[in-house]
């Protein structure tokens, strides 16, 4: 049975939930063993747990944080979200897609923000 | 030479810009040729020219306009955006993407949004 815009929106807010608990092991038990991320789409890439757990704790460990920008929306597998991450006194606006396997799982997300999209709180 | 961040955000107001001035044919023009748009991703998809300005001339007789709700992001080729849709009484949260060529017209639009993503204003 397909996801529900509902079981699509608790995973999304339980992704946020586990990234903002500075948990790297909680963000990637949402992944599907071989998920891959894209953060940014054409940067960076991580593939399988491993890699996903060292690259969310090196987010973390930069003491990034993530605010919800705008309502989740869905399509089919995938869920969608606006949100800001807070890095210092950087602020980066990002819209993220995840696509999700029939068990609920992550198997690719794909973050979209460029330079320009951070700016200095503030300034 | 690829599209700068810049580029992508003036190519998606010009979007938005012409969707809410009621001009299928003004949106139409900034497709390729053979655009595919996907509205919502899995269910209506349109193609080429006739059927993208078939498309828009639909939900803009339903008196459709649009309100960016968060910053526009960019990643590659690529541009991001969540906004809502106002349609008579109804709210449609929505985040597309658009999939850009060398040219800067779009090749593939997708929006995700799911019938829980409609809401009765006010209510």
């Amino acid at each position: 049975m397909p996801l529900s815009h509902q079981d699509i929106e608790a995973r999304l807010t339980a992704y946020i939930d586990a990234f903002n608990s500075g948990s790297a092991d909680a963000v990637a038990d949402l992944f599907a063993p071989d998920g891959l991320l894209e953060d940014p789409v054409g940067g960076a890439t991580a593939r399988g747990r491993e890699e996903i757990v060292a690259f969310y704790a090196g987010t973390m460990g930069m003491g990034a944080k993530l605010t919800l920008n705008a309502p989740i929306t869905s399509a089919a597998d995938t869920g969608a979200f606006a949100f800001y991450a807070t890095v210092g006194d950087m602020r980066i606006d990002v819209i993220e897609l995840q696509h999700f396997n029939a068990d609920g799982k992550i198997t690719h997300m794909k973050a979209y923000f460029s330079n320009e999209n951070m700016h200095k709180i503030g300034a």
